[in-house]
């Protein structure tokens, strides 16, 4: 199989930018509303209980568990942000209060190992009893994830080894062993977090049992059935209604062809077969990987790396069905997305993975959340009327503006612990040289070959197609510098120390141009991507993209909002040939866009007539996707008529 | 308030065309299949137990109470039926077994004239104590209904007597005097009845108790909330999700503006109001019903005359929401609309209300069964993706094919009782004369200002525009013929005895040709509606209208078939100057449309891209909606986009 898998640059400075900006905003405001909001200190927002939980299974207070069973995760998902956070900016305080949660977190860990504080207040007699729907394993995998991250960062193994005893014991209990449980988690999450953990612990029983909750999954018997039945529960409603696919249970995992269910369930579980794969090499699970991914973004995406087109399973639904006011694209769906797209990366560096994870993380992603940091969106419709949100049923899941909090508050924190990480995506190392995937105002510094190379990014990206790049070298090293010419850009150049490469195309490798020499001390490449803004069709099967575009400009898909262009979004229609303008504008400080178009208007108060509407001019006017809602709440679109469009 | 009243002429016969075959089937093969039903001796239908009930309340048969609350109302529709039917056809054997059938009713009466199963036998201490949900007085309707049909189609009044003895009971139940229940149905059916039990009987209580019903209902405080306390219920779930809209409860009907809630049960109620307009010459009644109606018709309905654009509350959402595929249109509330339609044009002879009451009649109520008259839609969507229905939750209430029938199996019925008495509908009388307001091959015998007059309507409408009306008097008599010009029609020439009358806008009025003179034994007049094949526009505020036109000849709105198209009917563009072409249909018997247009293929696999997809010439072949879902199931829609609109 392939010779090398790439290993992500962490060691990577935001200098500026609008990544920087949202990391920021992630640690500054984010992070800080996220401990009150654990703590139930912010008002109007559904309480968490979340921290209080940990204190009440630790024995220190008395009362009731509350929230949701996975509540737990919240807190690791924190934890999580703030080892990214502090790797990136100390602050001693915000350790101290961390460090303070995880010796709560190790209190709450009982003498076994067991960590939960859902059962361990509620059915400390019934663990273990109810994967499908109870998620004790998912939360093992966060306070894995943040251990991992935590030791990272910090050094500090405090919460390595709480996990560590965790996982002792959830290897006694689960794998194929005799007397072992043949279970697996309901939501898959463990399995990723076991082999992050397996990276720093080199313990092959992690990975080993990674590998099985991965590869038992799906198989007969049913082991969801078998648990309902050992609790004496029918075969269970849940799975008469929604089915195994919901857990994507209903198949062995390497017999999946098209990606079913739970979206970030489905996402979490792909990327866990594709860090199997990082470390093991296995083809056939790449190839099912593969396949996999093609359905996924192929068939089954929104143009915002959206992912889930309805709330009922908070998933999928069947090819090309991408409805856009009643899609799901949960937030932590795209997460998701972007996470399995890294990890494919790693193993197959091919600028397909990276153009997903830019759609996902530009559009899908940043749109949870608000320009301040305070308001998130759990659901990412691609269309919204507020009135028929509120009158129609089929469209409850659809907030038209972004919450405080959730009830599921899953995505804040995974928004969180994403920006905070965000520039551990931007390079990768191989052992032929360095791979720039994405453009962010950054500095890398890496060993390639055994050598230490420094690399400065400069750019204003996504907003501008100019990239500098330039090395700081002790030594001259000859090594690839392999960077990312984007599936979006239609006419990219790229200068070495000014000079144009003549045959781009010759030199691109799986939309990588791969610069190969001995590079110097101060050498510089420049990349020049062409930015218009651009008219993006959806496939011709694809219902709500019908005679329709969805307007484009770099990686940034925009929509129209009813605070720019009136309500009745639907009636407008683009004028076939448009001349777009590019603006500041001025209160979100974004470029937006403007174009000619029509306003329909009733030729007559009667609901059907034989004389079609007038045609107004209007202009047009478009903002980034994810800065929808960050003004005035009001009816938003993506996907908008086109004259001229047969 | 307007002088009179006009009456509906019920001596008519039909002679031939659509809707005598309609009318047939249901006599032919609907009466006696729904008896079956009612029987439970169809297979592979749901079970209705529909008689059994009535047997074991009638202490004949033990066993238990089967079927929803209401399942008594399939008996007395499908009497009402049966009495129509009676009444244009003769059927001995037919007559016997509704005998049988009343006989049956009869002896479940209870001795103090109360009448239903479900209460008799399941709960019989609790009657009257759950209007909001238990539909007893829905079902005294029914039967109501079913009395007054079947003394009028008879002579027989042994089941107006049990509905008289029903009615005492009620009467002493419910209304305003010190001492009753302040109570209404959950769902409206009583009020429309008990006024048509008053024209039979005179009987000033009659149409009291139905005045009652109607004003009561709204007022506060509110008799559903008293109620469920009274029961020890909290105010109830039900009515915290859906609201008393859904009942048309949340405020007094004259204080009503906009059409909410379940449609059936607004139809019924709406009915009601006209009919009581109708008694008692209410102009503010009558304007609330005008205000309602406009909502109604020109704010939220479908072009087929559907109504209810959800699944959720089998009803209303807001303004201009008409989505394709998630339409309710549920075929009873299509033909409430209809009963609606035909009780507001007797107090106001104006076409607006026919032209309704066409639309849904030749669309969105013959769409409800199969050719053969044995399968059937409750729910009548405009778009139809037979994958998305069985993937998407939020389409689970749409059956991409007829059933044989259903666990709440009123439509079917509906259905019955509607075309064994669509002759009643043709004509009316006034004190002036005689409109037309139909057009069917039939004759009508009736009584214009003392005088008898016979006349023979001729045409093939709804497939040709040519009617020919023909007088036979004893005597010559001066009365107006007022003829319906279809507000569909852009061209209509009348001619009287074969010479054209010069202006016809002059001669009309309110949408009808009022032709007055004395008219002579074997006059004729003929109507001549050109009927070109048309593209018809939806509002611009409706969203799944935006860029489409839907093709209409006559008053017969066309649809795409997968059959006809291939799949993917979303991807087909009508050209912007199509060549339409009228063809029979080989199989249907009915003409088919032939249009040019395209098909959008894609350009590349992937499912987002610049490269705009191909457009492939096609001919589009379109037949009418009613008729679809006839030869092989697939995809349906009516909405088409189209070249050239803006």
């Amino acid at each position: 199989m392939r010779t090398t898998v790439l290993r992500p640059c962490k060691n990577t400075v935001l200098k500026g930018g609008l990544l920087a900006n949202r990391a920021d905003v992630a640690r500054e405001k984010m992070i800080p509303y996220q401990w009150l909001a654990l703590n139930d200190l912010v008002p109007d927002a559904e309480p968490s209980h979340a921290i209080e939980n940990l204190r009440i299974a630790a024995g220190e207070k008395s009362g009731e568990f509350r929230g949701m069973v996975f509540q737990d995760s919240d807190v690791a998902k924190w934890l999580e942000a703030v080892a990214y956070s502090l790797a990136a900016h100390p602050d001693p305080e915000l350790e101290a209060k961390a460090d303070e949660v995880i010796d709560l977190v190790a209190r709450a860990q009982q003498p076994d190992g067991y960590l939960n504080s859902y059962y361990t207040i509620v059915d400390p007699e019934n663990r273990w009893t109810n994967l499908a729907y109870n998620h004790e394993l998912y939360c093992a995998g966060h306070f894995i994830e943040a251990a991992v991250a935590y030791y990272e960062a910090t050094g500090k193994d405090r919460l390595l080894q709480v996990v560590c005893r965790l996982v002792d014991h959830i290897d006694s209990i689960f794998g194929p062993e005799e007397g072992k449980k043949k279970g697996y988690p309901g939501h898959e999450e463990i399995e990723l977090a076991l082999v992050k953990l397996y990276r720093v612990t080199k313990d092959e029983r992690h990975l080993k049992l990674a590998s099985y909750f991965v590869e038992e999954r799906g198989k007969q018997p049913r082991y969801f059935e078998l648990e309902a039945r050992a609790r004496g529960t029918a075969e269970s409603d849940h799975w008469g209604r929604k089915g195994h696919a919901y857990s994507q249970a209903h198949l062995p995992l390497r017999q999946q062809e098209t990606v079913e269910g739970h979206a970030v369930r489905a996402m979490y579980l792909f990327s866990a077969a594709a860090d199997l794969v990082q470390e093991t090499g296995d083809e056939e699970l790449f190839s099912t990987c593969e396949k996999l991914w093609n359905n996924t973004v192929n068939r089954r995406m929104y143009i915002t790396g959206g992912i889930g087109s309805q709330a009922y399973n908070e998933g999928f639904s069947t090819d090309f069905d991408l409805p856009s006011s009643r899609a799901y694209a949960e937030t932590c769906a795209a997460i998701g997305l972007f996470f399995w797209g890294h990890r494919m990366l790693q193993i197959n560096p091919d600028r397909k993975y990276a153009d997903v994870m830019e759609r996902a993380l530009y559009n899908g992603i940043l749109s949870g959340m608000s320009w301040e940091g305070n308001r998130f969106f759990y659901v990412n419709p691609l269309a919204v009327s507020p009135e028929v949100c509120s009158s129609r049923k089929d469209h409850e899941h659809v907030k038209p503006t972004r919450q405080g909090w959730f009830t599921c508050a899953c995505c804040p924190p995974n928004l969180a612990r994403l920006l905070t990480s965000i520039q551990h995506y931007i390079y990768s190392c191989g052992e032929e040289g360095l791979y720039v995937h994405f453009f962010a105002d950054s500095e890398v510094k890496s060993a390639v070959g055994g050598n230490s190379v420094k690399l400065r990014q400069r750019t204003d990206y996504p907003w501008n197609g100019r990239v500098q790049l330039e090395l700081a070298l002790e030594q001259p090293v000859e090594f690839s510098l392999a960077v990312r010419v984007p599936g979006w850009c239609q006419q990219a150049s790229v200068k070495v120390n000014g000079e144009e490469i003549g045959d781009l195309q010759a030199a691109t490798v799986k939309g990588y141009a791969v610069l190969t020499r001995a590079w110097q001390d101060g050498d510089r490449v420049e990349l020049d991507l062409a930015m218009p803004i651009e008219k993006v069709y959806a496939h011709p099967k694809v219902q709500d993209g019908a005679g329709r575009i969805a307007l484009q400009r770099g990686p940034v898909v925009y929509c129209l909002e009813e605070i720019d262009n009136g309500p009745d979004l639907h009636a407008l229609v683009l004028a076939s040939d448009p001349r777009f303008q590019l603006e500041m504008d001025p209160e979100l400080q974004v470029p937006a866009i403007t174009a000619q178009g029509y306003r329909l208007e009733a030729a007559a108060d009667e609901l059907y007539t034989r004389i079609p509407p007038r045609s107004v001019p209007v202009t047009i006017r478009a903002v980034p996707y994810f800065t929808w809602d960050n003004r005035r709440q009001g009816e938003m679109l993506v996907w908008l008529r086109s004259a001229g469009e047969a």
